[in-house]
């Protein structure tokens, strides 16, 4: 059961683009298609916004709202449910109250892209299920990925530009200055634009919670009094050179975060008891076991009252 | 207030694609992006597949639950706020506890579009703010869209491709088919993808909903018994050369319609005392009187025992 006093959606940042002086050319016509005008290319343009939908408890377990941050060639449909049907940790944190804002990245999903000629310098990519499985971590045995199920992943996800990192992570700066005092969870690519824009937002940020990220920033300046950070990891990193790397690097990362005043802790699922996990923990058989592992985590800092 | 038993999303439809025997190519990479491996564009990928966020109440207004079709160039995004902030139709209807499936049609939004090469022949293309303005009727004296707010509408639409009408025809179904028993309510190109598929499943649409809609299908073969339609007609179509002839092949299917069984009505806003509407009108200042309007016509097939 989900009570909520309010639920919508908006946009932040952008750029505005002018496109003047391009000739009109014809479109694409077909049989099945109406015939259309000719595109005008010329005119005024707000292109690189970022989308972010909300979710509002009637009855706020905490009154510091969550801002979800998907992971690459992801949007915020990875938090709605498992590809296997079952609910994921949107309407979990729903269901305990948590006030929810999950953003669709610039580029991705609902933000749409930049098809402007000419803006943005390289093409998309999209993500075959060999590489996903590869990436992430679908081979070994125990793992908890609902393979039966794999065509709901393949479906959510979107081709990716490299080239707008920065976008994206001044579109989740964008979505803080817009939401107010929030905490975060950021996901693989989302982890590192979620712990870069808590050290860019520290008057706004009130806690950072990562599951695998990716490209957590090195260092920080002192100063970070006290605000809490966790990396959740899964299973079979030690067995996978790549993610024991991008482990490594996390590690680093929150013994960072904890020189320069904050408070940082790394947890390794397997050893909380929770087995199985691959990188997509928030689709796993067992996502409601890593779902209660965080909510948790959250409780934590709320009843040690660094989370409001 | 909004009370829902669940909420969560699903992908439905697709095409698998294997791509076998490509190079590797370099990935763009620039001083602020992470050096990455070559991209591998060969493999196993699902393309046009179309995502639907639903919402079910805890109390049920109806048995049958609503599913909400975006217009061209936007997605399910149009339905949560407006612009300017206020309430969109989506959490309107979930207050009155009408349950909603919100899709996001195959290239739009959460969907994801094909970025294979070769697989689509035409480019996306992009709405400016000067070709919206003409064709959503902003110029009129006495219109009710948001102006100052019109930042919030350039954010949301998206570039969009014109070879995929069929796919996207499909995409309504394959929702359909999935949901089961369902009224639906599109707008713009939704609406003509609505009423398409309201003819094309019969036994599963209990009522179809239109909103300013382009390109309703012609004729219907007989055997309709009895589902309700309608077609809702904002402010200045007379004024409008486009709209007038928009508005008349609109009349002429809700005719046809009518001619093969089913139940028609036409709403033209300014005879119900609703003035001032724009094509945009789930986002115009007065969004909430037409929303009224409209969940009163739902609430009408609903007494007449059309839509349980």
């Amino acid at each position: 059961m989900i009570s909520l006093a309010q639920m919508g959606g908006f946009f932040v940042g952008g750029r505005r683009i002018h496109v003047a002086g391009q000739p009109t050319r014809p479109v694409y016509s077909a049989p099945a298609a109406a015939k259309g005008a000719d595109h005008d290319p010329n005119g005024s343009f707000l292109v690189e916004a970022a989308y972010v939908q909300f979710f509002l408890p009637a009855a706020p377990r905490f009154t510091t709202p969550l801002l979800l941050v998907h992971g690459g060639g992801l949007t915020g449909a990875q938090w709605d449910s498992t590809p296997d049907g079952r609910p994921g940790w949107l309407p979990r944190f729903l269901e305990a109250g948590v006030g929810c804002y999950v953003i669709d990245n610039v580029e991705r999903g609902r933000a749409g892209f930049c098809a402007i000629e000419g803006e943005w310098p390289d093409e998309p990519l999209p993500l075959s299920d060999e590489e996903a499985a590869e990436r992430f971590r679908f081979g070994y045995e125990g793992q908890t990925f609902p393979l039966a199920a794999l065509d709901g992943l393949s479906a959510q996800t979107v081709p990716r530009w490299r080239s707008t990192r920065a976008l994206q992570a001044d579109g989740v700066v964008h979505a803080i200055d817009r939401i107010g005092p929030c905490a975060l969870l950021g996901f693989s690519q989302g982890g590192g634009f979620a712990l870069a824009a808590a050290d860019r937002r520290r008057d706004k940020v009130r806690a950072c919670l990562t599951a695998e990220p990716h490209l957590l920033p090195e260092r920080f300046e002192p100063g970070l009094a006290g605000t809490p950070a966790a990396m959740v990891l899964g299973d079979f990193i030690e067995e996978d050179q790549v993610w024991r790397e991008v482990a490594a690097a996390g590690v680093a990362s929150m013994a960072a975060w904890e020189a320069a005043g904050g408070v940082a802790e790394v947890i390794r699922l397997p050893e909380r008891g929770v087995s199985g996990n691959t990188h997509m923990m928030m689709m796993d058989t067992n996502s409601d076991e890593v779902f209660a592992v965080i909510l948790d985590w959250f409780d934590d800092q709320h009843r040690r009252g660094r989370l409001p």
